[in-house]
C-alpha cells in the first residue's frame, strides 16, 4: 500500500503535538484501534470507544491526555484528536495517478484553455469556451460544458457533469455522478399546459468545497446558484435554482433544497431534511435528519420535525388519533370550562 | 451574450401584449428587477417584489395593468406576466451549438437508425435497432439502448441512459444523470432468498414532458411505464415500474412514486413526497412537500402529512407524547364519560 | 420478441409443477393476465387480480390449485405463483447481445486484468489493478476503478462507477448511474472550517447482490463498508460509509442508511425509509416506508413513525395542535387530578 514512513517523534513535531512513549516508532498507515497492527496510528476521540483502547495494537495512538494512563502504547497528545488525527492521516493516503495531459481519448474544443499542468482522464469532454485551471484532476468520463471554468487544484473524481455556466473555486472535490448547472424546475402555467422558463444563470462554488456522488444543483433562472466557500456537500442532495449558501454549511445525504431559499454560515443540515423554497436560515442553524423547513429560522439553534419511531401496532393507533387531534383539544377546553362553571 | 435584438413595440406585437413608454427601445436579454440594464427586459408577477419595480434599471418591464402606474420605465401588459415573460424569455436563450452528424467518437450499431438532421454528440452510444428521429440533439454521453426511440426535436442534454425499450415523444428534454428503462424491483422471496423477476416491459414518455438530473424512471415488469405528455418530473425523482402519470402533472425534485400507483392529469407532487405503490390519485391532486401518500385519492384538492418544525427542545416533549397518544385520547374519554355520570 | 419455444407439459416438467388442461400448448413469451394473448403464460398470485382470469386470454396461467376451477384456460399449479413465475419467465427474457471481448473505445490499464471470456463494452475504462472476472458483462461507459474487483458473472448494465478499492462477489447486478465506492462524508470541525478526513476504506459486496439505478454506496473510512449476500437495493439509495448490511436484506427506492449503522439479515427497509448512524437493527426487522430509524432495534417486527396523509385543511388544524401536545397532556393530568380530589 502506501510506502511512506514517518516516525512518532517526526509526527509530534510537524503536527505540534506533544508525545509519549517510543517516539522512533515507525509509523506507514492508519487504522481503527480494532484493527491496526505496530506501524499503524489510530485514534480515540468519542469516548464510547475508550475500552479498546487497552486492547488496541496500533504503534500509536492520538488521544487527549485524560487517556494517556491508559494507553498500552506510544501516544500523541491532542485537544481535539479527531482533528489531529484528519490532518495526520493525509499523510497516508495514496493519492491517484494523475499524469498532466490530455488522454487521446479525451475531446476538447478548440475554444477550451485547458493548463498543461492540468490531468484530463479518458473520454472526458470539455466544450466551448471551459477554463481548466492549474493542477485540476478531472477523472474518466468528466465533461466540462460550455463556459465552465475549474479552479485550481480541483477534482472532479469521475464521470462529473458541468453542465453551463459553471464556476468552481479552488481545491473544489466533486464526487462521481454530481450534475451541476443543469435546467431549474421554472414552469409556468398556461391556462392547459405548462411553458418552460429559460434557465439563464450560472453556479458558483466556492474555495474548498466538496460535492458528493450524484448530487444535484441547478443553475439559476437569471441569477446565479451560489455555494461560498468550505460549504460540504453528502451524496445525492438537491440544490434547486438561485439557493444560495453560506459558508461552512454542511448538508447530510439526501438533503433537498427549494428554489431561492437562502441559508446562511455554519449551519448543518441532517440526513433527507428539506427546505422549502423561498426561505431563509440564519448561520449557525441545525436542522435534524429527515425535518421539514416549513418558515424562515433566524435563531441559531437546532430545529426538527416528525415522529418518534413506534412497532406499527402501537404506531397505528397513535397516528389514527393524530388525524383527530384538534377535536380532542376541544374536548380538553370543554372539560376544563365545564369545571369551572361547577 | 445573446446577439439577438428587438424592440419594445416589436415585442408587444409579437406577443399580443400592450405597451407603455418607449416602444423602440431596443432589449437583447433579461434579468432580474434588481440587476436588469437598460437594454434587458425583466417581469413583475409576485407582488412581494413589487418595491423593486421603482428602482428598476430595466428597459421594458412585463407586468400587471395595476403597476404601470408604479413603473419607471416602459411596460408591457399582461394578464400573467409570469407567462408572458416565459415565451419572451425564450427569444434570449442561447442555444447550445449543435452540428447536425454524428461526432467520431461516438458508437452506433449498424442496426441503429439515425437521422441525418440529428446532433449526436462526443462518446454517445447507440444501441441495436435504436431510432434517433429528426432535429434529435444527444449531448456529450448519451446512451440510447436497444429499442429505444428518441422522438423528433427531442434534447438530451448530456450523460442520459436510456436503458432499453424506452419510447421517447416530440420535444422531451432530458437532463444529464437521468436513467430511463432500468429493471423495476421486482422480487419474489423463495423460502430463504430472493429471486428476481425480469422486467421486460418498457418505458413510454409522451410529447413535451421534461425530467430531471439524476432522475430515475423504471421499464415495467410486463406492461410499460407510461408518462402521458406535458408531464414535468424535477431533479432526483423515482418512478417505478408499471407507474401511470396523467398529462400535465408536474413533481418537485426527490418525489418518489412506487410500483404501479396510477396518477391522474394536472396533478402536482410537491418535494420529497412519496406515494405508495398500486394507489390511485384522480386529476388535479395537489400533495404538499415531504407527504406521504397512504391512501387512493378521488377528490380534487391539496393533502398533506407532517409535523410542523420546532426548536428541537420543545419538539422533543411534543414527540414523545406522540408515543402515548392513544392513551391521552382515552383518558379524555374517562373524564367526559365521569362527568356525564355526576 | 423472443424466439424460444417451449410447451405447457415440459414446463410442468422443468419446474416441478402439475398442469391442468392443454399440455401440448406451445408457449412463447408471458405477459399480464389482462394482455395475455394464446402463446402467452401469465401468472395468478395477488387474489384482488382473480376476476381477470376469467377473461383472460392466455395460453397458460400459474395459479394455485384453489384457482384451478375459475380458470378458462390451462394450468400450471404451484404453492406460491409469485415464485414459480418469476422463475419461468427467466426462460423468456431477451439477454442483451455481450461479446466476449474489449471495445476498441474502451480504456483498459495495463496493469488490469481482465478475463478473455468478459465482455467490456464501448467507453468503459479500467484502471490500474483492477480485476474483471470470467463471464462479466460491462455494459457501455462503465468505470472499473483502482483495485477494484468484479466477480464473475457479474453484470454492470451500463455507465456503472467502481470509484476504488471495490470488491463485487459473484452474479452481481448494478444498474446505471450506480456510484460505488465513492468517499464517506467524513469532516472533523476545526475552529472555522472543515476538515476532511481520508477515505482509506473499501466496499465489499456479496454474491447475487442487486444494487439499483444512481444508488450510491460510499467506501469506509478505515474499515470496509459490507453488503453481505443477496442484498437488494432499489434505485437512489444511499448507503453512508462503513455501513453493514447482513444477508437478503432488501431496501426500497430512495432509502438512506447513515455511517456504521449495521443492519441484520432479512431485513426490509420502505421506500424513502432511513436509519441514523451509528445504530444496530436485528434481523428481520422491517421499517415502513419514510419512517426514521432514531433507535437501535433489537426484536423482529415492524416500525413505523410518520402521520397520515389528510386533506391540507383538516390537516393544517391537527398539525398546528402538535406543537402544544405536551401542554394538552398537562391539563388532562390536572383535570384528573381535580377529579381525584373531588
Amino acid at each position: 500500500m502506501s510506502t511512506f514512513h514517518i516516525t512518532v517523534a517526526e509526527l509530534a513535531e510537524r503536527f505540534g503535538l506533544e508525545f509519549r512513549g517510543d517516539g522512533g516508532r515507525v509509523i506507514d498507515g492508519v487504522a481503527t484501534l480494532a484493527s491496526a497492527g505496530p506501524s499503524q496510528l489510530s485514534f480515540l476521540s468519542n469516548t464510547k470507544y475508550a475500552a479498546q483502547l487497552t486492547g488496541t495494537g496500533a504503534g500509536v495512538v492520538v488521544m487527549r491526555e485524560e487517556n494517556v494512563a491508559d494507553s498500552p502504547v506510544a501516544a500523541l497528545v491532542a485537544r481535539d484528536p479527531y482533528v489531529a488525527y484528519a490532518k495526520i492521516a493525509v499523510l497516508f493516503e495514496r493519492k491517484p495517478a494523475a499524469p498532466h495531459g490530455i488522454h487521446p481519448s479525451a475531446v476538447v474544443a478548440a475554444s477550451a484553455r485547458v493548463s498543461p499542468t492540468a490531468s484530463i482522464g479518458p473520454c472526458c469532454v470539455i466544450e466551448d469556451d471551459a477554463v481548466v485551471e492549474d493542477g485540476v484532476v478531472l477523472g474518466p468520463h468528466c465533461i466540462v460544458g460550455p463556459d465552465c471554468t475549474v479552479g485550481a487544484q480541483s477534482r472532479l473524481v469521475a464521470r462529473v457533469t458541468l453542465v453551463a455556466s459553471v464556476t468552481l473555486g479552488k481545491r473544489v472535490l466533486v464526487h462521481p455522478g454530481a450534475v451541476i448547472g443543469s435546467d431549474g424546475f421554472g414552469l409556468a402555467f398556461d391556462r392547459d399546459h405548462w411553458i418552460k422558463l429559460p434557465q439563464l444563470g450560472g453556479v458558483r462554488i466556492g474555495d474548498d468545497c466538496e460535492i458528493g456522488a450524484n448530487t444535484t444543483i441547478d443553475r439559476g433562472a437569471l441569477d446565479d446558484t451560489v455555494l461560498e466557500e468550505d460549504v460540504r456537500l453528502d451524496n445525492q442532495i438537491q440544490i434547486a435554482h438561485n439557493v444560495y449558501i453560506g459558508a461552512h454549511t454542511a448538508m447530510a445525504g439526501c438533503a433537498a433544497v427549494a428554489g431561492s431559499a437562502k441559508i446562511g454560515r455554519y449551519c448543518m443540515i441532517g440526513g433527507n431534511a428539506g427546505v422549502l423554497g423561498h426561505l431563509e436560515l440564519g448561520d449557525r442553524v441545525n436542522i435534524t435528519a429527515k425535518s421539514l423547513v416549513t418558515h424562515s429560522i433566524r435563531e441559531p439553534g437546532e430545529y426538527a420535525s416528525g415522529i418518534p419511531l413506534q412497532e406499527s401496532r402501537l404506531w397505528r393507533r397513535n397516528a389514527a388519533r393524530f388525524k383527530h387531534l384538534d377535536e380532542y383539544v376541544r374536548r380538553i377546553s370543554a372539560l376544563e370550562k365545564d369545571k369551572n362553571n361547577e
